[in-house]
């Protein structure tokens, strides 16, 4: 006998797949939807379905969108398209965007090189931000890839297959975060706080 | 604008219903849907929907039951009706069940008295446990309400309305818990484990 009765059962299993959920957090998610009405449930499923339906990847930047055209930032006429910002994935856009005084426009890779995954430059979207460049009227680059290994290599490559172009290519600061404590930051970060220091 | 697109920013509203969901969280879980094959975010919209239409009451013990007729307790004949183990929650059940020991059946009183919220004797499924003992053949009740005021009042006022009948009524003994510590018990439950001291 399974721990619940199927239905329930079934929805657990379903809650499970999501990041870090577990047994005990499912089973609570699947009680707590045991007391949606039934609008509630056709909706929740509705979005569901409708996540699979309605978002594209957009075909400039790759980044989501709501329709299969252009996304909404590289529709948008206010946004600058003589800058592009490089992330890694679709979700750090719309970190990104958090930053309001960004006017440029995205580049969304597909996530970073990486030997160990079996992630070469074939798989990321290097090969149309080139085209991008080639196109004409891109003036600089900002690389916002994470600072990890691979976020590191990746923006390492990024520099050299650019560097044939005239576009300006840069990498955003590492450092101490705003507002924290230098006795609290690690030895890595310190490192590149220093080597990325600014005179008066 | 809203933080995500369209059809995201609805899937994250849909994940903030659940208990404890906060909009970091919901929107981890919103774009780990994004993953999902069109199969699995079928599966998942369906299960769901099923969860409104598959999951039943009892109508003897008022558990969950994936019909419409008895729960698989109550019908499953390997198991003793004349014990009746009181819980506050369909959830309970579950969580009893647990403890493989168990032959007797459930009653689901769908919560516990409490003035405050409004939850009277009339909210809760009182009549239809005294009908059940009334028909007979019921030898033990075992009240497994939570060690809360709300679970204690709810304990006290069936021990009452029980009284006039040929029944054995006990509560779950409260204690320190297996395995655990006096120094980390609280107060409230050392003294529970006092007063249910046992003599050898």
């Amino acid at each position: 006998m399974a721990e619940y009765i199927a239905p329930i059962q079934r929805l657990v299993e379903e809650f499970r797949r999501l990041p870090g959920v577990g047994a005990k957090t499912a089973a609570r998610y699947a009680f707590a939807a045991l007391n949606f009405t039934d609008d509630e449930a056709v909706k929740f499923a509705d979005a569901i379905i409708s996540l699979k339906r309605d978002v594209h990847k957009c075909p400039i930047c790759f980044g989501l969108s709501s329709s299969p055209e252009k996304c909404e930032i590289c529709a948008n006429e206010s946004r600058d398209p003589s800058i592009i910002c490089v992330v890694e994935n679709a979700k750090d856009v719309m970190v990104m965007e958090k930053v309001r005084g960004y006017k440029g426009t995205y580049h969304v890779l597909g996530g970073a090189l990486s030997p160990i995954d079996n992630i070469t430059a074939q798989d990321l979207t290097f090969d149309a931000l080139v085209e991008r460049v080639k196109a004409g009227d891109v003036k600089e680059i900002i690389i916002a890839t994470n600072p990890t290994p691979g976020g590191d290599t990746t923006a390492a490559y990024l520099a050299r297959i650019l560097e044939p172009y005239d576009v300006e290519v840069s990498r955003l600061a590492y450092g101490i975060p705003v507002g924290g404590d230098i006795e609290y930051a690690d030895e890595v970060t310190l490192y590149r706080a220093m080597e990325g220091r600014r005179y008066f």
